[in-house]
């Protein structure tokens, strides 16, 4: 099969190649994948030492296609045919409840083969059926970035008359939106545009606060919340936001930390944490069964992700070197295969 | 002031009078009510023994009103204001958290004055206020059913994609369907006529079920949801429909227990119970913290009380009876108080 | 390998016999079995036309021995080496959170390979190491009765001055039991013999209640708790008991449905489920992360598995007899093989 | 009444005075206090502008006594009689459910009397009735740090099997170590001096860390552990422990924050909040109901709260300056009132 290789940690590393077929063992399926979609983790997997990650590999951990073959047993026990377009989890280990770390050891693009190639081969329970109103681009974008949101909407049990605020247009922030808005919530986005803000209330975004123009944003979050503050943060920057998220928590809120671009290090007042009984819960995506409600959710709501750019199959380090720049783009970026 | 007494338990023991007007002591304001509604709980305190019930009493647990004074310290400790519209909770002890019998001894229209009068004094801590959009009858149908409808909603953590079933047109069915639109589920509506269905179709059921002419509508839920059935049921009928509301359930789905009109015993089937792992919750209304949250969701969402039929202030008996007659109207019968 | 087989399904059909011995595949770990034990659903097994049963089969699903080979890839993924003693989950695909149908097909002694051989191949991912101070037999007694009585104490959030009421002296209600006590609960059991009495209070029982000589053990519980009743029933009879556990579930109580030996149908109070806000929660077991929490609490208190009778692996016909018999035993049945 | 009044927000401001004696109004209930208890909040208004606070004010927040008289209605509406030895909450408003803001502007000591008088008089919804095996001082202890400490161990669901850090020997780490060790948790103390130590190992501690000679306590927390981190750490200090209690904490673990004796600000690193799923978990003491638990857990434990000194009434002053000289003691101050 044609695959694209990194051979080592460098944005330079990236090699089209030919590779032997992967052939579908005991539980698993072959997947015809037909598009990936990049992560800020598939970065760090291409410019520095990742733990875990052994060269030469097939990077990208999303990514979606068709099960085209199923290997020994597998009709038994698992909800998947051949012909069935399906994203298949890159932690396929990690069916169901709270992370556990033997459940995450194995991750696609890191520890085990990733999307940049026409087959692979998963485990089937990690597979779930895509959407009739997604493509497959659009469909590799939810393993990562709509599990994400989807668990911090859900943490935070957001219901009919909550306040989400949201940082940002990047692929979290939106499914995020879009999730909230499906959940009852109203909606705060702070970004950093009128551009990208504009794209957010079209995607149904209440409140808009340009934290260019308004640094202060978790002022603005409180004065859009007549003093209440927000049920739940998305924090999916890190540092350089941490402490601003904190005071735009309402009491009893939570402050959902999903990243850390902004990084890693934050201050945080803890009298604050105490006399709000602030919630903040780390995050490291999400089950099987976690991107399966995702989806669920998705599908009932015709939610569509966002696709910033597509790049075609040749064009992966195009498509890298945008994800590397960082904050130009809204939404994902999708790497669409060739066929053949 | 103006009042109706209940100088009996008996339908025909409704009395106009005029009393003393009450003060509001210590913790309490003075509220002149402009409407009430009516629940089953008033029938039954109207026609039976009610444990707790005095005679003579003023009835009925729901109403809604102004605040025209405040007692004593009042104004330091809580949030209300002369002359701000509010509904005051049927259960004034219970503000927050789940039940305790000793919260709720003291009820609206039970051991406490009602809201067939022109004022009442309640504990300051026990009243919401209004949101804009409701006139006092809508507000005066809030507190028993609108709560139970949001803690049957809340309870299940319904949510984008999650199926619930409703069962009839009473006033916490139609308070749950808006909910559970607000929140992102479809709702499969299952009531006894065309006009009814017709009625919840519009407040936004995705499908709906005739029960005289499909009496399996559990089936009925299963061929809609493709054989996965209901993650909520709010079971608010009892006897007559509860074993098929556990067949209707999904695997890991809650029957959400609100009502005993179809009969106060059920038969289970265990075996159900246990295969499904369903939760079966029983409720008892709520707390003000629930009512003040379900005002919140209605005011975000501009969610509008059904109601079938205002009576004025000397029509109550007309009320009551509409009541006793059963079934025949669709959400709530609300008195509107005339003026002086 | 030896092996006794089921090859119809009567507890006249078990035949002892020579197979070929299996190899672990890709993610699976090779056990050689050194003790299984029975449970109800053993019996039904081997006496019912079993949903996914086909004979000749290889029957009981718990058992515990130790790990001597690995199959392709698993040392990378899995915490298990060769020689470890361990007990293998016997929902294998059931790693963790709630139940889904998709997990619980695959059940060891139904359709997949028992405990009644030498030798069973199992995803690594299913086993859970066995605590230092336990033989093989009682190792054998956790994945059904552990697995379960641990789901029951925490899904009740049982602490320090909860009261949990037991039914009978069975293996569910014994590692209740120890669970319980181990959380800090007050624990009355109701048995149907002094001598069982005895046991349950040899175990840690606070209250004990002869429900032969007192029918309305319910109301006997109320009478201990000071009309304040139990926070948690773990109701494992079923029809002939439901009703009063019921009755004896305090406000907010959890009644947690495991057992249906006493019948498969029961006769509910709608309006208590509501008036005292009662969640009836039904279990089927429960997961390997479940069974592994569960081995941790063992593990911490040095709980002994309570076994009634230990059989030779050629007296296993005997140990369905006694299991057939019904309630003569204390705890759990065991079969030792022999070796080699 | 006799009874000490602070005059400013000083600690050189307490004053010996003679009032008159209070009153119970409707909902009430007057007490005959016997004894208070010191928290850092009395030190925090004893010598800053406290928010809230204002002077002359009776100052302690914790204390216990007898009911003597009831105001008007109370014998129907809550489960208190005269003669009865109780524990009045110091937040009287909150019953129960989340934090509210509404619920916490009335504190005992601060914006209400407090517990250095002969009477108070406070609504018979916020008392608490004292174990029997409990005296007066005792009682006293338990409002803030008793509530705090079960708080902590009940939102992390300690159970058996679970690994809870506290950390030195306050107040609210004692009371926790005993909740934790009736919950069934291994407990690891950390604190400064052989002697903390050995007083916390008596009291059940499993594991000890003298943090003096060993600053990194969180790598002793990992060696204890095998690596596996703890399942809860109540993090009473602050700024100056926050990163590591981050580091302590297992996959999955809460970090629960209740103290800044050690700094208000801190640092923390949101990669490792992410990585393992952490959560950080803000508590401002708790509800009449959170207190009624904790005191039903005191009960069936017979856990005898920790006194450091007694203090006599015209002792006040000593009793705060040890206080505030800060570290030197273990578990609680109290202060008794003489009689008449």
């Amino acid at each position: 099969m044609h695959a694209i290789q990194l051979v080592a940690p460098s944005l330079s590393g990236l090699r089209r190649t030919v590779l032997a077929d992967p052939q579908p063992g005991p539980g698993e399926v072959l997947v015809r994948l037909r598009a990936a979609a990049l992560n800020y983790i598939d970065l760090a997997v291409a410019t520095e030492r990742f733990p875990g990650a052994r060269f030469p590999m097939i990077p990208v951990s999303d990514g979606a296609g068709e099960v085209v073959a199923l290997g020994p047993d597998v009709e038994d026990v698992e909800d998947v045919r051949v012909g069935m377009r399906v994203v298949p989890h890159f932690m396929p280990d990690w069916h169901s409840g709270p992370l556990e770390q033997r459940r995450v050891r194995r991750m696609r693009g890191i520890t085990l083969p990733g999307s940049l190639a026409e087959y692979v081969a998963v485990p089937a329970a990690s597979v779930v059926p895509l959407p009739a109103h997604l493509d497959f681009a659009q469909g590799a974008t939810l393993p990562v970035a709509a599990t994400t949101a989807w668990n911090a909407v859900r943490s935070a049990q957001v219901r009919p008359g909550s306040v989400v605020v949201l940082l940002g247009t990047g692929g979290v922030s939106l499914f995020a939106l879009q999730f909230a808005k499906a959940s009852g919530a109203t909606v705060i986005l702070a970004s950093s545009s009128e551009e990208k803000l504009e794209r957010g209330r079209r995607l149904g975004a209440d409140h808009l606060v340009d934290y260019v123009a308004r640094p202060d944003w978790d002022a603005a979050v409180m004065d859009i919340t007549s003093g209440r503050g927000a049920d739940l943060v998305v924090e999916s920057v890190g540092g350089a936001t941490f402490a601003r998220s904190i005071t735009a928590a309402a009491v009893g809120g939570t402050v959902f930390t999903v990243g850390f671009v902004g990084g890693a290090h934050a201050q945080v007042d803890v009298l604050a944490i105490m006399s709000k009984a602030l919630r903040i819960v780390g995050n490291n995506t999400g089950s099987v069964a976690d991107l399966r409600e995702a989806v669920r959710a998705i599908a009932a709501h015709r939610i569509e992700p966002v696709i910033d750019r597509r790049f075609g199959f040749d064009e992966a380090d195009d498509a890298y070197a945008v994800l590397a720049e960082g904050r130009t783009h809204v939404g994902k970026l999708a790497i669409v295969h060739e066929r053949g």
